[in-house]
């Protein structure tokens, strides 16, 4: 049986070294198209392992094919990955971080992520109405007594959060405050987040449907130049979830696990994250009464229509976030650049002329 | 050491039959107080295992107590429980149902099902933010890294919500479509249900704060003279959760779980629900689009205002639910009658007139 979505879906991977986190994928990663978006000292060169099918870029590559629209993508921050998401021509995106292994079921069996998050892509979310046994569309579970009958059907599923397992993706504070915990746990569930409710996304471990959601998962700036760090896919998080409450798709969270091997250091993730600390505080409740009328019917209207709400109501707080709503806008246009239907057949073109392997 | 608010809880059972079932549950129920409520014919004996400390009522008790007030309590269906929640003198009820029987974590352990509820309810609720690693202040968890830490303090728990393996609680229509399908799935998870979404709450495993939200878990008319049952804790739970949500109080579902050991008769089960199956495609939009203003400020005036918009807008669906608006405010009335200080020392004078175990 030929690898579910084989030709659907690409995996896209920041990085700023070898790949040979790759090695222990490659049962579950091989029959897949990866893309590589190179961080950091573009003369560097990245060693891919034998037999993947990957393109990589670095950042000469992005200023070349963005413009000045390359503004908008982030540098020596991971938050670069989002560039591999607008270049994908594949329906699906699953993206993970390259500290990040195959993790073991309870039986001690190796977890085939991808093939969990296509599973959860590809059956609908429930987020109107709370289901006490997790996914209902889950083999051996269905929707419990009084759960409405019109909504059994549920809503496209647009997104796939994953779990990890040894380290916990905590903050600064926390790492610091308990340094040797680590995450044990593993909960056999998968949920759809209610509507309504905001949540951290994490993107070690994430899919989604780039048809459904791509020009939402904008990463942000952060890196170089910027005043913040490490709230890339909590800003991706907060835009999607808003946009996917409004637009009638469902985001999913809980399995698959990853096993995050390196925790990162603390006191250079403090200094990242600091600002956020303070900034997220404002940025919660604004995305919380963040409004979307109904003209916003496609993605992008959405997201053009929350990065003017960024510039108005979060540019008091900071001018980071006028410059922020700036470069949405300017994803937007980059997104559109190339996802157009005359500009996919140029971005053929282009891949071809990129660094292949097998 | 002393088993946990060992003075402070009581278990309520309703049932028909004799109780055999608490000598499964013997280690983890006896130095507890059960307020059993006899359903049915009341010249029949229940019989109650040796040891327990418990008082039970029949109908005749519950009309003696309550006078003409006694008409909000439901006849011949298990919604008669609530009876129990109003005359405990507790902070604290544990309800179960007695097909209910002790379940075994993955391990092989026997699940002390009452000890994980005062865990649940005794720890905060996170209803404003979503964690992705579940209930935040369980050993070994915390909060992921972009949750505002100006929420971590959470809010009190008033619900927990305990699941159940083996029959899982379906409505007559799945029991009907998939009669062998077992719950074997241990989800190793407590989550706080976020505000603004409501849940199907059941009501054979479930732990709450009467001091919190008591005047709230009303299960409704149901079974002998009602055109429906089977809706009893449904009830109860959208107009909890509504009330919590106002409130800033929370609801756990998730463990503990108890093993449900046999399904009740689905052809039976479908004469009770198939009303309740058409008019909950109204009562949850009627619910989810509730509101209750500022000057609703106990769980008493948040009930009463609930029953005024029960009467306004469900009343126009069937006449029966204008005589529920009548029974949520003779239930409020009651509760108050047996719960304002004075009426607590005559109801400690009468509840030593009972028949009573050890």
């Amino acid at each position: 049986m030929a690898p579910l979505l084989k030709d659907e879906l690409d995996i896209v991977i920041p990085t700023i070294r070898n790949l040979e986190f790759l090695e222990m994928w490659r049962p579950f990663f091989e029959p897949y198209h990866l893309i590589i978006v190179q961080d950091g000292d573009p003369t560097r060169t990245v060693m891919v392992p034998e037999g993947f099918d990957y393109e990589l870029y670095n950042r000469n590559d992005i200023n070349r094919i963005l413009g000045p629209k390359a503004s908008c993508i982030s540098f020596k921050d991971s938050a670069c990955r989002c560039f591999g998401y607008m270049v994908s021509k594949k329906k699906y995106v699953y993206t993970i971080d390259d500290d990040c292994f195959v993790a073991k079921d309870p039986t001690g069996k190796d977890i085939d992520a991808l093939a969990k998050h296509i599973q959860n892509l590809l059956c609908p979310s429930t987020p109107l109405f709370f289901n006490t046994l997790y996914d209902p569309y889950q083999e051996g579970a269905d929707f419990v007594r009084g759960y409405p009958f019109s909504l059994r059907e549920g809503v496209p599923t647009a997104v796939s959060h994953g779990l990890w397992l040894n380290i916990p993706d905590y903050d600064a504070p926390t790492q610091l405050v308990k340094p040797r915990e680590r995450n044990g746990r593993y909960v056999d569930a998968v949920m759809t987040i209610p509507k309504g409710s905001l949540f951290p996304m994490c993107g070690m471990n994430l899919a989604f449907d780039r048809e459904l959601i791509g020009p939402a998962m904008y990463f942000g700036l952060m890196g170089d130049g910027q005043p913040i760090g490490r709230y890339d896919d909590m800003w991706a998080g907060w835009c999607v979830k808003v946009i996917c409450d409004h637009l009638g798709l469902g985001v999913k969270t809980g399995l698959p696990y990853i096993w995050h091997s390196k925790a990162s250091n603390p006191f250079v993730n403090l200094k990242k994250e600091y600002k956020g600390i303070f900034w997220q505080e404002d940025i919660i409740p604004f995305f919380q009464a963040a409004k979307l009328t109904k003209e916003c019917d496609t993605v992008q209207k959405c997201y053009i229509s929350l990065s003017q709400q960024v510039r108005e109501k979060l540019g008091k707080i900071d001018p980071y976030f006028t410059k922020l709503a700036d470069a949405m806008v300017t994803w937007i246009e980059a997104w559109d650049m190339l996802n157009s239907k005359d500009s996919k057949d140029s971005k053929e073109a282009d891949a071809n002329s990129k660094l292949k392997g097998k």
